[in-house]
């Protein structure tokens, strides 16, 4: 079918072959649509080119002048995210709703989405997703996603040089005489963790270390689940002089694990994280990481989001550099 | 009117004056219903025994297994309170709403209780406020209030020993050999404001120090609100040779102006804060605090939630212990 004259709810309705309540939930964001529903109702509004009425009015008509911030946990990355927002969006009239599942997000994959769909038009105007488990396409509101989910192309994003510093974390324990270097991964849906492995496996090909695939563990980002692949790979029969750990959580909880198997840090295990939270400066010894930064990362999504709200073009994805931070917890090999 | 069989939400319309629609809307919470009409309304409920049935069961029909924070920003204090209360909350099945004025909260007194019927019934069963501007007797929803407003009884509190923790840091200062020593007080509408003030007069009272009214200003608990109070503090004709600033933030404000005079800390003049938020701990020098422990305050302040939302008692007021973390930030005076 084509357009003739103005497009109507029935005619989208109609095209996707759906009700025109279904249609009507897509475009005001609410629960009770599957996802791929969604994604026909979506393909069909753009391809009839309804949106630029109904769908623009029915967000202008619904401004709560909130905006929601969706993240797995109130951990310390998502906390400095947080304050990043927090300061941003003093003076522009917004108020901020954030939104944890409750700390298992692993169990819920797509719980965002839920979430959006309860939010959306009533209680938020545009949201930032913070590490989200899926990203849905056409979220029904704007929103700006941080640290992406591995995937096809999405909404807008903030990442910063996770590769770049991968690699310099990598290079700096190379350069520290260190050959068997773990690397305890982060979330494997996450497009974060692919390319810190990646900065990893590029630092030790540049030096012309094999990869040995017994010193890969997935961390999961998270204390609890660093917990046993830390104290796997500091018990191998040829342990690792030193670990990467792909987030400063699980780095900290290596450093944990060490000691509680009597080993020095750095004198007998170097440990090296990557996010460079305020934790990083005070545990035990003081952690080498690379710092992210992560205030600025959270006034880039909200100006990212501003800028959607605003009407404004689809802006870029915006990274942000990454830098090393030598503490105290790494050190030459001893053996 | 006495009840003489099952108590009808009419006749509790009858009894407060209102109407049917009202009472309805206070036991759920909603907005649209002055705080005065609806201290009435509880307290006619109260009177003739109605809460038992309909107000219980109005609740546990809304079920929505989400905790409801409102802060007034995310800065340093209100994100370890989440810290807490999210590692707490994981296991408990419940979920996290986290509600942010936008930085602003001195512009719109009361912001709370609008959110509060905004959320309550539909989205969260109850909340956690933290430094709240007023503490409403009757919130329609179990609320527990963390560093509580200055008041009559309120809801249950979370909160730290503020007197004790101000005389700490005051009587550190006076053992260091201090005599002037300023003081820049927090927000005048809490609690802990006025304890804090009240533990410095104690301490010098203690030392037989007079109080100088001079060296006494109100730095209102943000960066922003303390830069002209710490100013005027560090250029007084006879300045403090030590300021006790009501917490981290002001006193790493302070710090920052003293350096911007040109003074050295702690040479020329020493800070002592209050909270040990972990950016205390970052500064140059690192500040000399007394610790609130943040963490702890907040899984306290989930526990109690959970009690009342579990129809336990009535739980007591909690109280935890401050103690002095002694940083670089304080030596004794020069002249």
């Amino acid at each position: 079918m084509q357009p003739t004259g103005r497009v109507t709810i029935g005619d989208v309705a109609r095209d996707a072959g759906v009700s025109v309540a279904t249609v009507s939930k897509v475009i005001n964001g609410r629960y009770g649509v599957a996802v791929a529903t969604s994604a026909r109702v979506h393909e069909v509004i753009e391809r009839l080119g309804y949106e630029s009425s109904l769908v623009a009015r029915s967000l202008r008509s619904t401004r709560t002048n909130v905006i929601g911030i969706l993240v797995a946990e109130f951990e310390p990355f998502s906390t400095e995210l947080l304050k990043g927002i927090s300061d941003a969006v003093a003076d522009t009239g917004y108020e901020l709703l954030a939104y944890s599942a409750g700390g298992r997000p692993g169990a819920d994959v797509g719980w965002e989405q839920r979430y959006l769909s309860r939010l959306s038009g009533t209680l938020i105007d545009g949201a930032i997703l913070v590490t989200p488990t899926v990203v849905d396409p056409h979220p029904g509101i704007p929103v700006v996603a941080v640290d992406p989910h591995l995937g096809p192309e999405g909404p807008p994003t903030v990442d910063s040089d996770n590769l770049g510093g991968a690699r310099l974390a990598t290079s700096h324990l190379v350069g520290l005489g260190h050959r068997r270097i773990g690397f305890l991964g982060g979330r494997e849906d996450l497009e974060s963790s692919r390319l810190r492995e990646e900065g990893y496996r590029a630092a030790l090909a540049e030096a012309g270390i094999a990869v040995d695939p017994d010193l890969l563990r997935v961390g999961g980002y998270r204390s609890d689940t660093a917990d046993l692949p830390a104290h796997e790979l500091l018990t191998l029969p040829d342990a690792p002089t030193a670990v990467f750990a792909a987030n400063d959580l699980t780095a900290i909880r290596t450093v944990e694990v060490a000691r509680s198997l009597g080993l020095d840090v750095p004198g007998d295990v170097s440990v090296v994280g990557f996010d460079n939270v305020p934790e990083s400066a005070l545990c035990t010894p003081p952690l080498t990481t690379v710092e992210q930064p992560l205030r600025r990362m959270g006034a880039e999504a909200l100006r990212l989001l501003l800028d959607l709200l605003a009407g404004g073009d689809r802006p870029h994805h915006v990274r942000l550099e990454t830098t090393l931070v030598e503490r105290a917890s790494t050190a030459p090999p001893r053996r």
